[in-house]
């Protein structure tokens, strides 16, 4: 089993709120995260592929077929969105970095597996200073 | 002269357009920057001050001197939150990193300038490509 | 199951050797980590804890709770201060980058783990090249 | 069981190509990975190492050694090399990044792996985006 | 005036040799760069543009028209290619560092500069640990 | 002219402090930067040379050279060191990063310059965030 890793970038803006509660409820839980008019970030993502090298090819996965399918499926979709009103598979998700990992795992698993290779993880760095990993049953 | 830099980073959502211009103009000349609901990015600013070492202290300025100032000028005042709604300095201004770079000089200029030290750097990182410096008139 | 991760930074000074042996014996088997003035570095550190998403919150845990802990236990007690003199928990250990991992966790485990979250990491880097990670028993 | 983990650079040439094909095919499959005059790459090298920590010198394993047995059996016979041509257990291998950590793995692990420690991960990143880990059997 | 910088990397291979030398002069001049089979690098390259702001688009440069620009004359022709063999403006000149800062510096600075703009910078990093700086007459 | 940059690492202790003054009110003045045991940081340190590309080799000079001289007159005098008691040339000197830039400048500028090139600025990074330039009269 080998383990390759791209990373993506993406720049996107949300509110991190309970529409449930008040603005005053949601300050409280959710400090300046749940400022009403948003903020943003430059996430960074990280998406690792387990598998077998195929020994006529070399590789695990041609890392240009997983970039493609990668942009296509997660980054073109909320790159320079607002990801609480942009994004048709977050809606009504509270756009936490877990909730962010969770949603991106069901879009973009089924378009990877095959029968030889898996995705194996999702991170996603919100800040220089907090990420998040999703590995799904691995 | 001795140049000290510190660094900051803020997390903030805006929408690049020209308010006189429809949606569609915007997205010609902006592109994906004037998505109606705005993005946003993790900014690393670096603030450099010019000055002589005071040879009792050892300092051109003390750094959490220095910290004080920005974050109460400018960090305090921009990070989570939206920059085209939430900055009354920014108000009626396009927020290009230009524009933002040159709005926080004239915020933090007169409170950093004394006779022994001048501010003499902002740099602004929008995105890990991408970043903007005013030097004033140095 | 998902990891949520955290980066804290402290600059402290050590000197990593043995005392029940003389310098020259501390040189061989420490080279220059042994100087006996000591020396220092800047250290990162990455606190993970695993657990599931509260489907009210949207976090596996509150990012700012986990960062006053961190600071209260960890970070407060050794940012610049000497690991050798100045820490109480380090107190007759060799502080070696392998057992700064171990006390930490001995200190942070049981303020973190609750019946929904447990710590599942720390990995302290001690310079750009050098990183030690301590898992418990995960 | 501790992981200690050493970083390593090295800079070397290489074209992914499959020799039996032509350079139209190997084009196809390998896009500009191809060059026929080949392209290169400041490769970042990950070493983990897994282990008990010693109570008498409190390190899973002298770093020092580390580096002078990873620099003995890979780095030195890499650095500055053209990965096609010059280096001994890189001949008929296609250079993909996965081959490479296959191959590196079969030279290192036999050097240093002991009662006491074994090799845990080797990670290879050939860009700023791209990276391959092995794991061997852990 | 205003400063704007984008970041661009290209992936090369090179041999740091002069032809009219032997091997081993060569060697003895150059050191492991020069060696025969060559080797290679992860180059980034910040390219920085000075300028006014537009008061109408709040932009130096739009950094989508550098992007475009700078790709066209220089990263496509370069990235993963041999610089000694395969690159037409670096025929016949010796592919250190200082001369790629130089030779990208003629091709871009012609279609970058205008009545409001010019080319300020070309940053080359060559190694995590060297770089080259070319600032025209600037 | 040309400006070429190296990097380099070292790892320290200090104490900033005024030995004429009380612990008490050292501590006033440089807060938690004069622990009475010290601290310590991973320095990062950028060595600039400007000058002019010698033809006949296409370097402004060979940075194995530079490499050498740095070492020799500064690295190998700091690197594990306690920057108050273990350094001849800091001896007397309050280590704040301004007073190390100044003093590291007197020691390498006599054997770095030559006719054709000069010691242009050297920039040394305490932390992740702070970091301090001196250029002499650049």
């Amino acid at each position: 089993m080998i383990y390759i890793t791209r990373k993506f970038h993406f720049s996107a803006s949300h509110r991190v709120y309970n529409p449930a509660l008040s603005d005053e409820e949601n300050l409280k839980k959710y400090g300046k995260c749940s400022n009403p008019n948003g903020h943003g970030h430059n996430y960074v993502m990280k998406v690792t592929v387990a598998g077998e090298v195929d020994p006529e090819i070399g590789y695990v996965m041609d890392l240009t077929e997983l970039k493609v399918l990668v942009e296509k499926y997660l980054v073109d979709k909320v790159d320079h969105k607002n990801l609480n009103l942009d994004v048709d598979f977050m809606k009504g998700v509270l756009p936490s970095t877990e909730n962010i990992a969770l949603k991106f795992w069901e879009q973009i698993e089924p378009v990877i597996n095959t029968d030889s290779r898996k995705l194996y993880s999702i991170r996603i760095q919100e800040t220089i200073n907090n990420s998040v990993e999703y590995r799904g049953n691995n």
